[in-house]
């Protein structure tokens, strides 16, 4: 074809103008002694489990000719089980959704809630893909603020929503990368201006929950259809490499994302998979705790070393502050530890691993802090 | 919440207008004897394919705790390597892109080159979820024409395609419900109107192409940076419970879709599953032949019984004539085979499966054009 030697890049292809000069989401997968940067579970599941999985799957890949349950309904069913026991409420399948990881349970609900011609409010600093997947689906942004401390503004937050009538409003709890939880009363008040400016929908990323000193806010779902609560196996289970993210909401909430979700969206190998996952909860709430007490060592000991040390209730901690936080980044590389830079002026977040990953880690930080070099 | 007691359904969320009053899209998953109505393949995974998934899974399930390989270097390696080996084109890493089933490729493809404000032209009947993602990812969509034998017309389609300069043009080859592959010569033309009208991309989606009479047309990607060949390991390779789709094109198309794409959107087990089918491909495509002498057989016995048939390049034939194609689709459910409708007016769609369950179709239409039924 004329021309099309000429073909060198993106840019020359009819892409949609808002994607023009942008890049990829992703931190940089580099290969490095210590891991501590994109909040993974530090801890391989257990070899009891990799059997279960591998038992499960086999039986899966006998019929693996054949479509999945495209309702993914034994899966469901255990999830709903799971929060029920967990969460501090009754869940059943009918409230649950799942999906290819949360980015895709959020998707699903930004194409059925937000898109053209609707609006997105989330409270930034926060996980950047809510913004990400607004923009992917069309969905209008709005950034909504925060305290100097990072926790909600709720004057600020109830009057940016009463302004902005957004059509979807994302809460974070605890929120990513900062760390800390939304108490329910925020949440409350964010939830009750919405449903007065709108009605819009309310979505509250729960990824981190286990992890928290608080409670899950599965319980404001009572008489709230507009509410939804989106999980992930990734972190407290373990399994980023499965990819499952899932909801709570009304059943009708449930009926409506079936409406934009691709069929037979979810694979049969990975419904196996998180069942067997789910019949193991309890070992893997076992590592939850774990972590909790070696995310609070490292709150403590960031303290102790000199480090301004943001509350969390999240496996993972964000310190500061710096003058020039990619400057540290890079320093803490060289040690042979890699954090993540979000982007937050000042401020860095380290993973919790394991107590030797963390103490490698804290070698490193301290040894900034006595060299003088932040 | 005041009134929060009344929602009963999704009409009462704030959900996006377009999607008021529609119902998911899906076949019914009904429990009868020989189920000919998906197009999947009728032959279970070899067992030693069976235990080399269980084998692959388990090693990738010691590492689930991390996030996937963002980028499937390594599926993308050998998914090359196999349309090099049977596309009668060479491609490499750079020129392929996978996700989770081919609806996830096709949904990327749109978010990137269609969405809001740009439309999208297919040829109907064809497969109904390019229409349905392109209503979820906020892309107009057009029904452009075919001929009387379900043929693309071509004079008519390039008159569509300059009168209305759509932004993305789908061809899907071989068609699916209709069965025939578009000759090489129709799909040049489409593009070369396509560039001539916008310049838009071109999308033929080859998810049957295995089945096909006649070749590929992977060789046409050479200098047509803005034609994407897309494919599936559902139906060839047997593993419709895989959700394995993926596209070859233009290596700036591949770094295109990574801008809309959820990151790790491709699990480690669904990786790992993948390339232990890919490890048995001769064996795979050794059913493959099987069943295109199946497909052949039905397609004649069709005819010798009194049917209208569609020529197929696929693993499915659309057969007819009927006054009411939805009360022979009963008919024949009755029977014990599960088909079908479409919404082809008069006409039907059956999945070649097994020889046995071939047989049971055969003699249920028989003995309905026996009984005067059709």
């Amino acid at each position: 074809m004329e021309g099309s030697g000429t073909v060198t890049g993106i840019d020359d292809l009819p892409v949609r103008d808002e994607l023009r000069g942008k890049s990829p989401y992703g931190a940089p997968q580099l290969d490095v002694p210590v891991r501590l940067n994109t909040n993974e579970n530090p801890y391989p599941l257990p070899e009891p489990l990799v059997e279960r999985i591998a038992e499960r799957v086999r039986e899966a890949a006998r019929d693996l000719n054949r479509y999945p349950d495209r309702d993914a309904v034994q899966l469901r069913t255990e999830l709903a089980a799971y929060l029920t026991r967990t969460g501090g409420h009754r869940v059943g399948i009918e409230n649950v959704w799942a999906a290819n990881g949360s980015n895709e349970v959020i998707q699903q609900l930004l194409q059925t809630f937000g898109g053209p011609g609707r609006t997105a409010i989330g409270f930034e600093p926060s996980y950047s893909m809510h913004a990400l997947i607004a923009r992917g689906t069309g969905t209008g942004w709005i950034s909504g603020p925060r305290n100097e401390d990072f926790t909600i503004d709720v004057e600020a937050s109830v009057k940016a929503i009463a302004e902005n009538a957004p059509d979807v409003v994302f809460i974070t709890t605890p929120n990513n990368p900062t760390g800390s939880a939304v108490p329910a009363e925020t949440v409350l008040a964010l939830y009750e201006a919405a449903q007065a400016a709108k009605p819009s929908m309310v979505i509250v990323d729960e990824a981190y929950i286990e992890f928290s000193h608080g409670d899950s806010l599965l319980p404001l779902l009572e008489g709230r259809p507009n509410l939804v609560v989106s999980r992930t196996m990734s972190k407290a289970f373990g399994a980023a490499g499965l990819r499952l993210g899932y909801l709570a909401a009304h059943p009708a909430v449930v009926d409506a994302v079936q409406l934009v979700r691709l069929p037979y969206h979810l694979s049969a190998i990975t419904q196996a998979t998180a069942l067997a996952a789910l019949e193991h909860t309890d070992t893997l709430l076992g590592y939850v705790e774990q972590l909790k007490d070696e995310r609070d060592r490292l709150v403590t000991e960031l303290r102790a070393a000199g480090y301004e040390v943001t509350e969390s209730d999240a496996n993972f901690v964000q310190f500061g502050r710096f003058e020039n936080a990619q400057a540290v980044w890079q320093q803490i590389l060289d040690r042979g530890v890699l954090v993540r830079d979000n982007g937050v002026p000042g401020w860095l977040r380290v993973s919790a691993g394991t107590p030797a990953e963390n103490d490698a880690f804290l070698d490193a930080v301290r040894e900034l802090k006595k060299e003088q070099r932040v």
